[in-house]
């Protein structure tokens, strides 16, 4: 199996109203509630691609019990989320009707205690050995120590386990120097951890700070990666018009799920540029529109060149 | 005991946050939970004030479970929800803080099937020979008879328990036909009703529909009370400031505590009115200040005159 981390899940909320107005009351037409967080949303689309996937973290209060029982709902993925006293946050998205803008609201979520994050680093440990590669997704919790991802990312090290991280912040700046085989910083990800914002010279110097392979979702550029075998870059064949939440955590599906079917590199990353592109045009965040991945994935343009050796 | 009716109970939520912007992205500085639904409140306000309460309405889904695990938590107050198998709706009050301002967001919440809106009535006639005073309060939520509340009313009178009904719209008009023993509108409900903006003219034809007492609740000008005993105007001293929201539950309270304690018109006007003022000076809507209440009992003008026998 799988296993993604999402040390911040969240019960991510939809409501359709017809035009978002300060200091007004709105009827709220319609409701959507799913699982939330990205390692959440990469373990759905891993699970819709076919694999076995085993989802980590935190859940608490009602709204933990809310993205369990969602969860249980999944074909293909395992919840193994840890106990906490605290309650998981809701995330509302306000979507409005007449302009389709999207106004968000996230709660801040609970603080984890030095026991709860021990229970979790104990579960993680033992996790871990039967994953056949692991994702660490998304943003630390209050209550978390800052160099938490360098410990995960070791422990998956240590036990032999490729691993993916997908952070940003001061928290991608310590765990990348814990090497982890690949991450997937977005252009201000890559911006905020080198100083530069030209997306060549950022990826190689994030290579330089320790990740194996970095892979930069540069939005409609598509994806810019660096390997030991290589530097490609993946473009999809058209521009893609809808909802960009979600598109990166289905690139890292794609790139996961390359990575266990033992793809080569440009493979990989047409598949994690088509999830993506087919994410967008999905009308739900977390979510891929299979048609249209099915149409992009043989239309995406890889080129680049394979490392000499 | 006091039987309270919600029939579209709601867990309400409120946020903080720095300014309300559409189409940004907002931290939730502070999250706040409450059942919700106007005879929620009421029941509240009746137990602070040392009355034993039973409500009763209904609820179902994740929402309706926190909501009946914080009634629970509720010294006074039994709960007597019916289970039904859609979610029970949230509201959400976003208060900006630089502007004090709210924003609603209100969900529609679940439809009752036929054979739950039976199984209320059941439970609801069960109820109603052990209560002292019955509140019918709110709206009707989809699925529920428009006729419900005639009907509810005639349970009560049948059973000889004095029934309170605090509903606008169709659902009053039909509701004061079964000539409840009080009607409490605010003005825009007494003119929806009569046609009048009169509040004097407008609260005598509500009397004439069918309310044995009307009191109208008229902000800032206080109560205006229309009974077979008498005529009374109840002012509170000055003017408060604060969130209006649940000023008109409190005063539900007042009056219905004032009835089951055999006080006289006067004085259960009096603490309806400064329940409300107490309500509106509190920082959370449903709840009252018990300082504040305190120091307005003493101070509400009440002026009027006794019926000729």
């Amino acid at each position: 199996m799988i296993l993604t981390v999402t040390l911040n899940t969240a019960l991510d909320i939809t409501y359709r109203v017809r035009t978002l107005r300060p200091h007004a009351s709105h009827r709220v037409s319609e409701v959507t509630e799913r699982p939330g967080g990205k390692g959440l949303n990469v373990a759905r689309v891993l699970a819709a691609l076919g694999h076995e996937v085993t989802v980590t973290g935190f859940a608490g209060g009602a709204t933990g019990r809310v993205v369990q029982e969602q969860l249980t709902k999944t074909p293909g993925v395992v919840d193994a989320l840890v106990p906490v006293t605290g309650a998981t946050r809701r995330t509302i998205a306000v979507v409005d009707d007449h302009t389709g803008d999207t106004t968000q609201l996230n709660e801040p979520g609970p603080t984890i205690t030095p026991a709860e994050w021990s229970a979790f680093q104990e579960s993680y440990e033992d996790l871990v050995t039967s994953a056949s590669a692991v994702a660490l997704c998304g943003s630390l919790p209050p209550g978390v120590p800052v160099g938490a991802y360098a410990g995960l990312v070791r422990a998956a090290r240590a036990a032999e386990v490729p691993v993916l991280l997908d952070t940003s912040g001061e928290a991608l700046r310590r765990g990348i120097a814990a090497r982890p085989d690949i991450i997937k910083p977005n252009a201000d990800e890559l911006a905020e951890l080198t100083g530069s914002h030209e997306p060549l010279r950022a990826t190689q110097d994030a290579r330089r700070r320790g990740a194996r392979a970095v892979v930069a979702s540069l939005g409609e550029a598509g994806l810019l990666a660096l390997t030991p075998e290589g530097r490609w870059q993946a473009t999809p064949p058209t521009r893609v018009h809808g909802n960009p939440t979600g598109a990166g955590d289905a690139a890292v599906a794609g790139l996961l799920s390359g990575l266990v079917e033992h793809m080569p590199w440009p493979d990989r990353l047409a598949r994690a540029a088509a999830l993506s592109a087919a994410s967008v045009v999905a009308p739900v965040a977390g979510e891929f529109d299979q048609r249209a991945y099915g149409e992009l994935l043989g239309r995406v343009a890889v080129t680049g060149k394979v490392s000499a050796a």
